[in-house]
């Protein structure tokens, strides 16, 4: 039994009810033209029957509930592919809206800890013909961004492609590429993780003391708002996209970046969510924004200390999208960093899609007593640049869906697919209430940056 | 925190991935006339609106990973209802066995020790416009004759009365009756129980004591069979209905009980499924049935104690039905009663559905080194005499979904329900293959009978 690193027993240790340690992906799919109504099951089945499993999908907690503390990683025998991938449909009248409650439901539950921590379900009913593929790994298996990559890896960007290998599996070695090492991140400085494996016991003493120095040396202050509570367990996730054209073209007129512009939609949103919610608070809302720190030339073991993170002003007490967009675009400029160098285990917590300050959170009192650091993650992750195929089922978007911390009720991840940015908004039931109105906000913002930039 | 008897943390204890220890039940339903597509819907909606919620729904494990072994039941503060209570559709063509898959799968997963132990799921998308409801409850709550009897107690005889609780509410007090104890059997005793309740840490032995000396004892000798192996986690449910009438007909014509006519036909359809899979042995299986030992004048307290089994040689051996009746027919008249004064353990252990020898199962080795006891356990348990509703929806079914153990990989346990026998069958999925083959053959079997019968 081989033990597990603490990097990976930590997110396990941490884990309650209120606070899953999953990451999630939506994925929507076209159906191939001619399919029938039988074709999505006759696909999973024949995936089914591909017994030729990665090792990280066949790995579980070696004593699931009787021990104090989860030491070792299990290889299990007799993995049970059944369970993990499923078939489902949605309930009368299969809008978007029913498929993002059933994901919501799904990614509100704990992943069961007898088995290898992932599921996958394949998911139809949408009135529309298309069908969806919710996904859910544990983070002591994947971060966020190597789920992302892993998935792309099982997709083609040709049409007539039927040899695209189950989540699961793996892609025949056969472009000349090396496959991709989902982990390559997790791996950096395991090493020097071990100095720190010994103190286990002590999982939310020793994340928090990775950020102590830096928590109080943050120099900006956020104002507490209704994102910044303590969280129940349930979620709601909300999705979709936009063309990328339309924040391209914002950009270039207004001299921005695209990452200003993705950020001035997410600042209008939130101001007009929470002017809604009567809960604007006077100060401007400060957003964590992780970002790649490494040079183009940069290659292989170091990357996972290039990975960081800037505070964001979003400008949310500004009424003029024009200005809101000016200040986001100034703020990001200047980059005040927050951690100059990274250790591994920073890197660790702050790698892709899951920013959220494990140390800051799990601690007792901490949420109510004192301002937040910032009042929630907004993250850019990296998608397929080109229009992707599942055996011949047009990827229409991809959606993730993020952990959520005492604290951090609320997260914005996006990412690009092909022509179009989709966004995918997780947020505690109880404390962000209809979420859903975020999107229609999303999109009033957007509109409001286009008239701004004529 | 009150402290959990040894009765309840015992079901905690001894579950383990492959031996889930819940008790299921799949309700269908006739949606009422003039329902469309949004009543199933808006009644979910409804009904998570009640929260008066019973005791035994906000009972959760006080620590449900950090500790070894389970001492304290605690109240949820924060039930979300909209966890355990879900609305779910099958894919198409949304027939009765794409239901069964559904079932069998939700019969297969563990339930989330997190949280109060029960989940219950409504299912749109039959093709035949019926919806489904599957109810499942930790054997730690509830046993599977008082889930049945709780369950039957939210419906109504009325077809107009829209006033049906939802399975975790109560009716309100107004027919005169007072409401029932759901614990009724697990509160018998107590007192004698907590002679045993300091021995937890070793519930395999107890547990395995409670039956050593009557397991020595046992009258018949049972063949081994392909039921009696060390089993999966994964389920499979099938479930059918059969005429009241035409079992009480053949009854009466042979001048046996129904109770042996049912017996008859599980006798033909194991011995035409055991064929199919060549496995029948020369000798005749033996069903464990749990009676009633209760005389019609005794009430109240004593209950406990009056439960018991008796085994029946099912003449698998004989190729002719009527033959097969008649061996049954003496076999249950000769009633060897296994336990004659159960303990209180011991009736526990027996209770209901649940009848599984649990002290015999969690040995490592029992299985595979000595004959089983018996083969299968084929339990008749009391359902509602009327035809039942659910707030104007008709009850066209109620299927009891068991719990398996190593050694009884197959279950079979049937209900009457208004002029209905409901059959629920349990197995495992790796040991029993082509479970649903075993309606067929049950269909066949009754045949046979009545043909005989003339």
């Amino acid at each position: 039994m081989p033990l597990m690193p603490f990097t990976d027993s930590m997110f396990l240790l941490v884990e309650s009810r209120e606070h899953p340690m999953h990451v999630g992906g939506l994925q929507l799919f076209q159906t191939p033209e001619g399919a029938d109504h039988t074709w999505l099951r006759s696909l999973r089945e024949d995936l089914v029957k591909n017994t030729d499993v990665r090792r990280l999908f066949r790995q579980r907690v070696a004593r699931p509930v009787n021990t104090l503390g989860y030491a070792a990683w299990a290889r299990d025998e007799d993995l049970d592919l059944d369970y993990h991938f499923r078939h489902s449909a949605l309930p009368y009248p299969g809008r978007v809206r029913e498929l993002l409650e059933l994901t919501s439901r799904w990614h509100s539950t704990l992943l069961d800890r007898h088995r290898p921590l992932w599921e996958i379900h394949l998911v139809e009913g949408l009135q529309d013909g298309r069908f969806a593929m919710y996904s859910k790994v544990h983070h002591a298996l994947m971060d966020g961004v190597s789920a992302l990559r892993h998935l792309q890896g099982t997709l083609s960007d040709d049409p007539d492609d039927r040899s695209c290998p189950p989540p699961w599996g793996s892609r025949q070695v056969s472009r000349g590429k090396p496959p991709r090492n989902a982990r390559s991140l997790l791996r950096v400085g395991t090493s020097s993780l071990k100095q720190i494996a010994g103190m286990a016991p002590a999982a939310a003493k020793v994340a928090r003391e990775a950020f102590r120095e830096h928590t109080l040396l943050l120099p900006m202050q956020a104002p507490k708002t209704i994102f910044n509570v303590p969280i129940g367990g349930a979620r709601r996730f909300a999705a979709q996209s936009w063309p990328l054209g339309r924040v391209r073209a914002i950009a270039t007129a207004t001299g921005t970046s695209r990452n200003d512009v993705v950020l001035a939609m997410c600042s209008g949103a939130l101001r007009d969510y929470l002017i809604e919610q009567r809960a604007l608070p006077d100060a401007p809302l400060v957003a964590m924004v992780p970002v790649s720190m490494r040079k183009p030339t940069d290659t292989g073991e170091a990357a996972g200390n290039q990975i960081g993170a800037v505070l964001c002003n979003l400008g949310t007490d500004k009424p003029d999208p024009a200005s809101r967009l000016m200040t986001i675009h100034q703020s990001m400029r200047e980059a005040k960093r927050i951690f100059k160098e990274l250790t591994p285990l920073q890197a660790l917590l702050l790698s892709g899609i899951n920013v959220a300050p494990l140390g800051i959170s799990p601690v007792p009192g901490f949420v109510n007593n004192t301002r937040p650091p910032f009042n929630l993650v907004i993250s850019n992750v990296p998608g397929p640049r080109k229009q992707m195929y599942w055996n011949g089922a047009k990827l229409d978007g991809i959606y993730p869906a993020s952990v959520l911390l005492d604290g951090q009720a609320l997260n914005i991840t996006l990412t690009n697919n092909g022509d179009n940015l989709d966004f995918g908004i997780t947020g505690c039931r109880r404390s962000v209430p209809h979420l859903q109105r975020i999107l229609t906000h999303l999109d009033t913002a957007l509109e409001e940056l286009e008239f701004a930039a004529r």
